[in-house]
């Protein structure tokens, strides 16, 4: 075999022993460690017939020139959420460097296609709230006046970080620049669910990214003395944001892969003597079909207002977030499949909930497919995120067959 | 008349006018406007055949002694919340004077029996959250070791406040003494609910006090992705407390005066992208009835048992506090009936959802009774608190009713 999937394991820990302590990965992007993951990252380049340089975003791009222009792009990030896992975005990264040395074995340095890998830089947003922010700038929908005020909880602004790190946020739209001969793009990811354990499959297929739907709902009804108001003469925000909470379950039921999730909900005045006058609550929901995301996003809107109406409280929505779904290239996703089986016997098709950088790639139109490793337990941005090595080394198999495959149909 | 109960309202202004700003009244007890108010009070008393002093709780005692010794209780008080209404407490106090002043006309400054008003100290517990604070030492139902250590926002200790006010927390016993005699115990109070209002009723007799059960309850489920996390795989904690919220209501609903409320619910993590993984809650439960309180709490418990099954949650129950359900004076409940018939043509017999002083008293056996004057809108603790001048009226002449009666009783 031209790749050792077992020096993606080693390297991985390798890693994670220089960059993570007892609380877990500390590689948030733009940080000193997450700097040195990245040296350590180049130090593995050394002896390897390629180009390596970082663009105007920060990505780094390392390239294996082939007798072709025509470009296979293979990618994940570095960097980490604090206290986050070691698998998470890292191995995209590793396991892209076993497929390029794979290439250049077998291919005596020269393939028949050029063979690109990259590390988006900040993925996660953790720092300042912005993910995907590298792909983002190579795809071309970069905020740039939004993002360069953003700060950090020091009061860092994003422009000075990345200044620190030698980018200059003006400069973003050069990124693009790197699209030139792009012609597929495939991400490995740990699931960071629990379907495939579930399933127990080691391997899933990935058809794309979900939209999402994301909305702040606050419901006014009337603070009252809990004691003095009979339970008739109450407008409690409350009752209305509660059978909200239990009613996006049903909306979300409709569907097989459809989600919405009420993620906090703040009472006020919050007290144990008080009814509550306003109840200030979230929803995030997502499906990979945009009509099934505009329905539940509707279906939400009008049994808030119905709830509302029960209870005498009134409803605002305000979105915080939207996006579309992302579906992945269907070629890739056949190849992805027939990689998968190889390796693993059995395949699963299943959605994304997370966004990734690959929804960016195929938002600018390159052939885009992810392919995922079964996470245990379905933890990940923890400390104890973690899939069997055994999983891993068949996902690092798996990943150089679906690139053989995709580089053979380039 | 002996009395003049527009006097009542001038008074009620005058002190408004003294110890309230644009945010309303701020007599907090142990403050500087309460010492102030309380000094405005005793100025009234110029010219009255009284007798007055402060017990070592710091009660403030008016007595008018009579051919017995045997005394007739009036009282209030007139601590506020901060930003509090006009009428809370005051009231009270000042209608007690003004019936005091009634008997001393009518009897040339000799009743048949002695009248006592009453200014209770700390009845909101305000500052340092406990509430019926000069009552409960009267009463003997103190609890001096776990209250002297509260501290107030910035840090003061109760019985340092107490201390600068001349009050010594370790002789709270003494002012037990104060029971001597006492005969009967009678108090005007607003409603601070929509009851009377609603039923376009100016005055309601008081059964009594609503027993209480409070209690923190907490449902644990699994934090988990907003977006991997199918909605079967989930263990949603919000969703059990959502269950919760609204199953209170059927559990009150089988009770005519029951009320529960759920006035604060804390998720965590609490963000958008995260199924609840804790859901902290808070439950108060009142009915008058001691069994129909008891079964309302063990309906409470089964059903968050069962709805933190159903969600493959736990739940755990944490007492803040309880106190039994205090009903009034039979005898004297007949009284104020009867007074409240004749000043105002019709009476409605109502228990009180929020605590009074009053219920310390009948807890220590002095037959007890309240009169509730009509809220506009319900509201209290709140700078709009309010009552028509002539509801206000009414009130003081049915009160001094309603001490006539019961004098003639003892």
């Amino acid at each position: 075999m031209a790749i050792d999937p077992k020096r993606t394991v080693r390297e991985l820990k390798e890693l994670r022993e220089r960059t993570a302590d007892s609380n877990g990965a500390q590689r948030v992007a733009w940080s000193d460690v997450w700097l040195k993951a990245r040296e350590w990252f180049t130090s593995k380049l050394d002896g390897l017939p390629v180009e390596h340089h970082y663009d105007a975003a920060g990505n780094h791009w390392i390239t294996l020139q082939g007798e072709s222009n025509k470009a296979l792009l293979l990618g994940g990030h570095l960097d980490s959420v604090p206290n986050g896992g070691w698998l998470d975005g890292s191995l995209g990264v590793m396991s892209a460097l076993e497929v390029l040395r794979g290439f250049a074995a077998k291919y005596n340095g020269r393939p028949p296609v050029t063979i690109r890998v990259v590390d988006w830089a900040d993925e996660e947003g953790a720092r300042f709230g912005r993910s995907l922010l590298g792909s983002s700038a190579f795809a071309g929908t970069h905020s740039i006046e939004a993002d360069r005020g953003r700060t950090d909880k020091d009061a860092i602004r994003l422009e000075d970080a990345l200044k620190r790190c030698g980018v200059e946020i003006d400069r973003f739209p050069d990124a693009q620049r790197e699209q030139a001969h792009a012609a597929a793009y495939l991400e490995l990811h740990i699931e960071q669910g629990p379907v495939l354990e579930a399933m127990d499959l080691p391997l899933g297929v990935v058809l794309g990214t979900k939209g999402v739907e994301r909305h702040t709902i606050t419901f006014h009804g009337q603070e009252a003395h809990s004691g003095s108001t009979p339970m008739a003469a109450r407008r409690d925000a409350l009752a209305a944001a509660a059978k909200l909470a239990l009613e996006i379950r049903s909306i979300a039921g409709k569907h097989p892969d459809a989600v919405c999730t009420m993620g906090s909900v703040k009472t006020f005045p919050g007290i144990v003597t008080a009814v509550v006058g306003r109840c200030e609550t979230t929803l995030d929901q997502r499906d990979l079909d945009t009509a099934v995301l505009a329905r539940m996003y509707l279906e939400a809107r009008d049994a808030s207002e119905r709830f509302a109406q029960e209870e005498k409280c009134t409803v605002e929505w305000s979105r915080i977030w939207n996006i579309e779904p992302i579906a992945f290239h269907p070629a890739l996703i056949e190849f992805c499949e027939a990689a998968v089986r190889e390796v693993a016997g059995k395949a699963h098709r299943l959605p994304s909930g997370p966004l990734h950088d690959a929804a960016e790639i195929s938002r600018c139109g390159i052939p885009t497919v992810m392919m995922f490793v079964q996470s245990l337990r379905g933890i990940s941005h923890n400390k104890i995120e973690d899939t069997k090595e055994e999983h891993l080394e068949m996902s690092v198999d798996a990943l150089y067959r679906l690139a053989e495959k995709t580089a053979e149909w380039l």
